[in-house]
């Protein structure tokens, strides 16, 4: 299991009139959580971008087991759980604690400075492949 | 089909450095979908809390279909897919200039004042029973 | 006295555990009023960053005077408090119920696509001079 | 001069479709500086809450000098400006390699758990002034 652990204080504006973090937040924390993945593994999103390259998201899976709250400190743990030619499919784990807060999953494709679906070019993909995620 | 549509204008704080709507501020429209899918049926979700319940997300899953960008009017046609004695579930399509952007759907539980999982009060369940969702 | 009043429903996203709308989203309600005031004038501001301009914020001050919370219409009174050759600044009074929320003030600078500081062009200056703005 | 300095990373979310921080981001850097602030001092914020009281913003003045974009790490330098027996206030000046990228102040009053404005307790009060700040 090839995973990163990113840490996470959440902030006051993350939290809602329910006193916990808001459900449309989470997001937020899995693109932190990536945006690490992807520099520990030398090549950081923003140079993608700089590349030309965008990986938009196509989907995503959200189950909230429980929840946090201002000030906690989260683990974001996440890991690639499958690249293809032309998709790329990120898993998280939050945890508090060492209880899971929430689980998730993101797809993304790769599209060009056109905006056109392409192949996810080898400098992207090899990060991951070479790390056993085929 | 019993649904609502709701137009929400894009703000420009929903938006990304991809010059697009944030994957992540889909979720906050969703919100919106609901809040008046429950006002429309009599029953605000604000006086629903002040009963002391609360309809906290379980999960959420979301297709990107299309962008969307600043100060489009996007529409957001809801529904009570699912209900259940202890767990509800809307559906959600936004919609722009009639074509798909995204779509997804939010199951609930229904939590009372002590953040106890309960059976979800009759005042709430029946909105959408009467309605023909059982 | 020329304004504008733009009705706005608080989101559940714009509150924090406080149970009240977090300080930090009332610069969104400003925006939102620039946003209906510059339309209501006939020029919409997506279509001044069509034409290669921004108006950058450069500053902005605001007084909380009292709260507001989820599900609650506020009215967002915008106007243009001054406009220069090179600067512009907007003044906001959001009300509830009658009452004062938050009063702020923003100031912009207009610039070029080449994000260099420009004379404000006409057709963004004179939709404001000429209703007795100078 | 007692300031803290507090290191924050952009967020994608963060960003806004001009490719740089949105204007309304600011407050929640400056909220991120002064948790840090009393946490450094030995009273955490959520400690101030969990005794009853918060720290109310009544007033806010930014003044934008450059950008920020995604990915960048931000400095936020924050300190308290003044204080008084029923307000405190603030500064906050937010570096980027050593440039400044925005300048800004908060002031705050403190309320009770019936949200009545009372003088600051002293657990509060005397973190900063035994510091100096009188």
């Amino acid at each position: 299991m090839d995973y990163l652990e990113v840490p996470v204080r959440v902030r006051y504006a993350d939290t809602d009139k329910m006193g916990i973090v808001y459900y449309g937040t989470y997001p937020q924390y899995f693109e932190i959580g990536r945006t690490e993945l992807m520099r520990s593994k030398g090549l950081a999103y923003r140079a993608v971008e700089e590349m030309g390259y965008h990986l938009v998201v196509s989907g995503m899976e959200i189950k909230y087991h429980s929840s946090a709250t201002y000030d906690d400190v989260l683990i974001v743990r996440v890991r690639v759980a499958d690249i293809q030619s032309r998709g790329i499919t990120f898993h998280y784990l939050i945890l508090k604690d060492g209880q899971r807060v929430v689980e998730g999953k993101t797809k993304h494709i790769c599209v060009n400075a056109d905006w056109k679906a392409v192949r996810i070019p080898p400098a992207i993909s090899e990060l991951f492949i070479d790390a056993g995620h085929q």
